[in-house]
């Protein structure tokens, strides 16, 4: 049995849990983490809403929690405007918060990155809870503080690092999520496993097929490593001075894709499984000893419904200088040395980079 | 001679220098606290730049600082507004910024606000140099990192704690200061000795006609010791949980008078005078021994060009439980117990809170 909590280190002694129990457990968890029974703000989106916000209220009506403002967004990607920011500031504020009111974040990424920003920058800072519905949510987003919505000129681009008080992760809702987002979030799941973990890049290719079927004792276990890998790094470098950038592997590429293709074309995880593939042939051009065909065919595993061969590279190529990672004009990229191991790099011709781009292109 | 820098002490080791001296340290003192020489971004407003953003860019240039983008906004508290806020973004984004590219503050409180809370949230957050320009800035706003825009149901409802790397106060440009935002900013000072120091305090009386007319060594002396104070009470409590509150005597009411009245038509130096008048009196009400004569005759010198006797007490009250400082319903104050000496309550009944109102609008 895999254990039920992990926690999340920071820097001077702080920290946080991501418990691993049935939404049941929240009110005696938002009592153990400090947070005085009293109103509360719900942001959701309309889909997680539909199934699962009656039960969330009735849990916190039954245990003396009051006031609950449900704040619902349309869901997807095109939410993290700030119009949609805005609309949280109305509807929270409206609500009368002050600074004790958390706010509860349920959903996957998107709703994640939304309600934690809309939850930093609400009275210079709300309590922030993550109740993670989705497979990325659970094993990436709601893991590490990072928050923000989108700008014309790119993803993510404003934002804040601002802790949650507590991340409560229900295994079950995984059982429902669409096959697509299941799908989607097992990119970061290898993602983990390549950059971090040897042992589980190979423990998910022998599971694989029990992994597509949500086998619940294999995804137990797959979550739980795949955030505790997140957590790791996360702990290492809470403001991404240098390692936590190793979580970005594949994604300066895949926010290329995202961008140049319309947000919506293509899944997160599916950009990012495309990313993976041109940084794993970025890495294995600058060291033959990579096993790139195991690593190819872990990736190959991750379906991925479109092409991007009417994508034209010299254009994937230039919005990827607008990506945060770009430092004083050098682009960053993640490699793999190994698998099991990544590193950052900022040594990377334009040419290598066009390589990467075009193993996606070339048949 | 006072002291030319304080050290303004944060949690876990944190800290970050007050630096009184000529704009033209500014290359030096950037390299001295870690910032890189490279591009920049410069906030001002169209007043401020008129007198100073040329000599800010020289000397800047001067010294190998390149490609400087200067972002200028309308002046005044209309300034924090989310539409102006992203075209900061705009533009900062436009420049091709990175996680390295320093944001400079150049100006008032608004700028101050505006600038830091961009600083804050653009890439997660930029490295911040505060260049104060007004009295309210070089005493005040520019210490302790609260930073923020407005919101349509009250003032800083939308922000971030977020600490510069550096404030280099500049005590020359106080010279060139309008009247009316000199004789605002005082109100700040008056309040630092009333809730503080109790010597300061009796200072400002004695010199009050040398500081109207800005005499050099005292008022370089008065704004050294009011950013001391604000930097000691900002070190004990950097998210104001609990001591930093005290700042915020007098505010609660200025805030009130701020909003029923209409951004713009007192200065919030104004306002502030007035609000302590309101709660100087609260305090005495409950304190009979406290020498409110002494302290009056100190607020009174503080000039107010307008009368509040056309605003409605009772709406005054109800904007009041707006502020961000109700917390689970209780409307929170700062009271003096004596001069030099603020405590924080959440015992005041309307009815006191209704008397404080009256001692402004009764003859």
């Amino acid at each position: 049995m895999s254990k039920a909590i992990v926690q999340v280190q920071l820097d001077h002694g702080r920290a946080y849990p991501i418990q691993f129990s049935g939404l049941q457990a929240l009110p005696s968890l938002l009592d153990a983490n400090g947070l005085r029974k009293g109103s509360c703000i719900i942001v959701t989106d309309t889909n997680v809403a539909a199934l699962y916000l009656e039960t969330l209220q009735d849990i916190l009506h039954e245990s003396g929690w009051r006031d609950l403002t449900a704040i619902l967004l349309p869901p997807g990607e095109s939410s993290k405007h700030p119009n949609l920011l805005q609309r949280i500031y109305d509807q929270a504020l409206g609500a009368g918060i002050d600074r004790q009111t958390p706010v509860l974040a349920l959903g996957g990424g998107v709703i994640g990155d939304l309600a934690g920003f809309a939850a930093a920058t609400l009275l210079r800072g709300l309590p922030l809870v993550h109740l993670p519905t989705s497979l990325i949510a659970q094993v990436d987003s709601s893991i590490g503080g990072k928050t923000g919505i989108n700008h014309a000129l790119g993803k993510n681009l404003i934002g804040a690092f601002y802790q949650p008080k507590l991340v409560l992760t229900d295994l079950d809702l995984l059982q429902s999520l669409p096959e697509l987002e299941w799908r989607s979030g097992l990119a970061e799941v290898v993602k983990h496993g390549l950059i971090a973990d040897a042992d589980f890049a190979e423990e998910l290719s022998t599971n694989w097929d029990s992994i597509l079927r949500r086998d619940p004792a294999i995804i137990r276990h797959m979550v739980i490593r795949a955030a505790e890998i997140k957590a790791d790094v996360v702990s290492e470098d809470e403001r991404e001075a240098s390692r936590r950038a190793i979580l970005n592997f594949g994604h300066t590429f895949a926010h290329a894709i995202e961008r140049i293709a319309g947000y919506g074309e293509f899944t997160h995880g599916e950009a990012v499984a495309l990313g993976m593939r041109a940084a794993a042939r970025v890495s294995a051009m600058l060291n033959p000893d990579l096993p790139h065909e195991i690593i190819n065919s872990l990736l190959q595993r991750l379906p991925v419904r479109n092409s991007i061969r009417h994508l034209d590279p010299k254009e994937l190529l230039r919005v990827m200088y607008y990506d945060k990672k770009v430092q004083s004009g050098n682009l960053r990229l993640i490699l793999l040395q190994e698998i099991g191991s990544a590193y950052i790099t900022n040594k990377i011709t334009e040419k290598q980079i066009l390589s990467g781009w075009n193993c996606l292109i070339e048949p």
